[in-house]
């Protein structure tokens, strides 16, 4: 391994102008979910490519039938290294509610949160500009320190994970040569805390399914047919009731086919978090873990499948009251997996628990939303094992290996498609308010980001 | 009893001049709840005022806060006679949709459905002008055959029923010695079918409440929380459902104190009823009775209790799919009440039962939404049974004593503050279309409503 201190240092006296170049992609309005922002989406691309090719990379904006993507190569230093795939994405969510930024989401600037820690502010700084930029300033410092690369880069940013990625897979077929790596690096993830970094290995998949439950033909009110016509939102709350046991376990039938214990090990680590994780949810105002009795918050959140009810809407919901039973009521379930659940099989089994308790003269109409399996990083593997070393190094706290509760379908796509591991890391915070007003970025994550991939390209290049 | 039969027969004589003055009032567009029709309401109430004058009362139009009621009083031939009062409402229902009326709403028409049978079509026809006038007519044929009334009668016209009554109960505490009456006449109810006419004997009491229950202090991402954090639409659907039990129970504590069995033989009258009412469910598109088990559609909505949902939301309940768990959950629930019981216990016990589904975490907020007891008025008592008599001399079948799902506030106000009994018979049909466009009210209801009334007021007076 070749000393990377002087690369560490051409970082840290890069930094005013790794801001500038940061600032320059955050000011762009890249809302890829509005199609009021198409151009700015391109000026982000646009702008992306050509900082690709100023570091010598082969980088194009490619055009999609939505948001165009921006894909650039270059070759590395060492032959025998490892040829990586970087993803981030350019796009941002919407702003709105506009009133409640403390200043204009797309004009960033810093402000000192306590004395020594500095955040940058605007809407995209830690979803996902900041991050994407923490990779390309590591990809400069080390270019103008060594003249080349510690190994062969290809950079796949994308326009449109905001928006449900409806562009990724197609691309991902069409270019499967042209993209397939040896590893996947993806940073759109986050840190265990300020100073403890995290590689994230287990994500759950998700399956979601609206249900609608119709009864009578209309509105009927509740005087005239109140205990004698049937309510379709007791018909649900019924249903939606029977989800759960006592014990929080999900009484669907064949549930829990493919879920695993998690190894005694991994828990180990994760009880040394657990306190961090009861702040996690004393932030949010909880203190009673809820779900399955006995595990941990983390275990719940990062290794545990869930059953949850996302939205639920019938009858009369204004101002006042009015005394009717509603012709229908729907609800929104989502089922996170672990393991190797079967997507399909617990949709099947949720309808035939919805189908049980759909009186006779009543109905029910489903609506599948999505469906990805659990993907699971494993825990020992070199790659992982190269990049926690790497990642301790920089950070006051040793890296810790976590669960994710959400999906990143990319990560499943590069599994599937092009037969790659991820290595998940990332430095947002959980206070980051992405998707939120005020979304910020710590100072601290964005430089030692840099620094931090510095050490893990050159580790993993040796 | 003097022989009423010039009586009915002057009414037949006066029927086209009593449609002319229904279809005068009619055209009034007494909307109470649009103020652009206030002077509308103010014309109907003069025009009233007018008729009853014309007819030998003393009666006024008398000012409110909001739209004024009309007052009469009118001696009676037979001294040992009871005291009458009788009420109606002159204010009608909005109209719009405009463009599904066939006809305009306020110029009055005659259609004939079938051979041998015209309706009255126009808004306010059934509900409430077609009605009252049936009383108003019957006076009218007494008074010229007769030359006297045949017993002392008050006349309250009410302007605000459609807007909820605000100023009702305030008026009948301001003049209860002016309105106290023996018996009350209340014209705004229906016949069982087009042959039966019926008397409304129990009214169902109502309590409503709306209940928010919240978790986390803001919506949470199911990925990041999901499993340990609690879910508030999860905790309203475990309460909701634990409402009722499998045989369709009420589960609250003390909910049905004060609940009695109805009288074999008042069921026994409504089994013959059972085929139209099954009837009932199927017209909106339902067949299986739900609720108690074990007991007609008919006892199920005239007197047995019943908790229903009228209104559920919570989490994301727009297109598509957001993997949220809200922060919020809320529900309308209300109770029908039957006998004696008491509506601030019935509230006390939902209260509790819903405490204690709430995590020690989360908390419930809670929203009262009126209260009133059940109306019974007595299935054997002398008013009842004299009127029953003298409707089933009018019509095909003989009149059945009826239950009512809902409930008429002004027979409670009558109760508890002027201590009157009331006589609850009306000539509507459930086909009538109130509240909606082409309203229409029965010629028959029309004119044996009027020859029905000759019948009761002459025996009343007996």
């Amino acid at each position: 391994m070749a000393d990377i201190t002087p690369v560490l240092e051409r970082a840290d006296a890069n930094l005013p102008e790794s801001l500038e170049r940061l600032f320059d992609l955050l000011r762009m309005k890249s809302i890829s979910t509005d199609p009021a922002y198409k151009t700015e989406c391109r000026k982000a691309a646009e702008w992306l490519a050509r900082e690709l090719q100023a570091l010598g990379f082969d980088a194009a904006v490619r055009d999609t039938p939505g948001h165009p993507m921006v894909v650039g190569h270059h070759p590395g230093e060492r032959p025998d290294a490892p040829h990586l795939l970087f993803y981030g994405h350019y796009d941002v969510q919407p702003v709105d509610p506009l009133e409640l930024w403390e200043a204009p989401p797309f004009e960033p600037g810093f402000q000192e949160v306590e004395p020594g820690r500095k955040v940058i502010t605007g809407r995209g700084t830690s979803d996902d500009k900041g991050q994407l930029m923490t990779f390309v300033e590591a990809l400069r410092a080390y270019k103008e320190t060594k003249g080349a690369l510690p190994c062969r880069i290809t950079i796949l940013f994308e326009g449109e994970e905001e928006s449900g990625s409806p562009s990724l897979k197609p691309f991902l077929e069409a270019n499967a040569d042209e993209l397939k790596a040896d590893y996947a690096l993806i940073c759109d993830t986050g840190m265990w805390d300020r100073e403890t970094p995290a590689i994230s290995a287990g994500l759950r998949g998700l399956v979601g399914e609206e249900i609608i439950v119709r009864a009578a033909d209309r509105d009927l009110h509740s005087g005239l047919y109140g205990g004698a016509a049937a309510n379709p939102i007791h018909i649900l709350a019924d249903i939606l009731a029977g989800l759960h046991d006592e014990t929080g376990r999900v009484t669907l039938e064949g549930f829990y086919e493919g879920v695993e214990e998690t190894p005694a090990e991994v828990k180990a680590t994760w009880e040394n978090l657990e306190s961090a994780a009861e702040k996690l949810l004393g932030e949010v105002g909880l203190s009673v873990p809820s779900g399955e009795r006995g595990r941990s918050v983390l275990e719940l959140t990062w290794a545990r499948p869930t059953a949850e009810v996302n939205g639920i809407v019938g009858g009369y919901t204004g101002d006042g009251f009015k005394t009717v039973i509603a012709a229908q009521a729907s609800a929104k379930v989502s089922f996170r997996l672990v393991g190797s659940q079967d997507p399909v099989k617990i949709r099947e089994s949720f309808r035939a628990h919805v189908r049980a308790g759909i009186p006779a003269d009543c109905s029910v109409e489903f609506h599948p939303h999505g469906a990805s399996p659990a993907i699971h990083l494993a825990y020992d593997s070199a790659l992982l094992n190269t990049a926690k070393a790497a990642l301790s190094q920089e950070w006051p706290k040793p890296a810790v290996v976590i669960g994710m509760g959400g999906s990143i379908p990319i990560v499943g796509d590069f599994q599937s498609m092009l037969g790659m591991e991820s290595l998940l890391v990332g430095f947002a915070l959980a206070d980051d308010r992405i998707h939120s007003p005020n979304e910020k970025y710590e100072l601290a994550s964005f430089h030692k980001g840099i620094r931090s991939w510095i050490r893990i390209l050159d580790a993993l290049a040796a």
